[in-house]
């Protein structure tokens, strides 16, 4: 029983999780992560876990974009962790002694 | 040399990367990584790993998405795979045997 | 009574409603409206307004979007009209018959 | 033979611009805005307009979200400003003397 509704759970998210509408659900989850920071002050921001309700929330937003950020990775056959070091490494080549800013360094 | 460069930069880092800032970035390279999908079809999205240069262009900008999720989350102090283990574990009591569908599922 | 509330709630508003944190919710606002629109089909999509409820989320966030559009654009003193106008003339001086593709067109 | 060139770039405007690419790409934009944004500390993003080159950054990605914000509600058949109207009056109705304060007054 538990099986069949696998089963079910599976062919369902192949058919909504393809890479397009992965890249959206991703977008949709660091949006609601950017409401849990968009009134803070920089101070507030950076105590933020220190609120049990409100850093239980910013963990569960953070929690969502990682599933999203790897279920897209997964379909696209892509490992994070290597993009990522990839990408720094990259950088690192770029701006030797420099600082990784992000779209301010690529200008 | 090298070592006065990296201190420097050290220093830079923590001055911008708050979590406000991070949480900005992270919002600013998932923006790039949407603007490589928008224009193509549900079927181009799912093989634009075998353009060369699109895949490059999407694997650089998942490596930026996962250094500044992985920024935020050591800023925060939190343990990106355990926040979505978490999170997963938590959708699975409240949906037995159902499907993760995000914002959709949480309605 | 409701006079000095409207006081309280402007004083509020400009302590907020900086540019940084308007950025912040516009952000947060699109990533809500992109999660309404994540796990469509383009058909879906296309005709998500003749469906009442999506429809009425839909007109919701956008009118959202544009909310917090217009605030910032005050904000920096910016005319939306105008930097809409000044962007569509730029692009066509530069692409005389060709697509507007945003940020396709500017690789 | 302008006309021509019109006639493709409406032909082609057509096939891109469905209502699930126009959202994409809006959010596109917005990451691009949020990206003016992120390093700045909130002084510097007050009066970030007065700095000539990231304030014309600043006006022409503001100018590419209404672009694209526009097509959006154009091809879903929504009016801007009706839609944003009638979202602030359901607010005030909703919250009398309060604020409006986004996804936080939502809570």
């Amino acid at each position: 029983m538990a099986r069949r509704g696998q089963q079910r759970s599976l062919a369902r998210r192949q058919r909504f999780h393809t890479a397009k509408n992965l890249v959206m659900a991703l977008a949709g989850e660091v949006g609601e992560l950017v409401a849990e920071f968009q009134w803070l002050t920089p101070e507030q921001a950076a105590t933020v876990m220190d609120d049990p309700e409100a850093g239980a929330r910013v963990r569960a937003e953070i929690g969502d974009v990682m599933i999203y950020l790897t279920r897209l990775a997964d379909v696209l056959g892509i490992d994070l962790t290597e993009a990522a070091v990839a990408k720094l490494a990259e950088v690192s080549v770029r701006y030797p002694a420099g600082e990784v800013r992000g779209s301010a360094a690529k200008r």
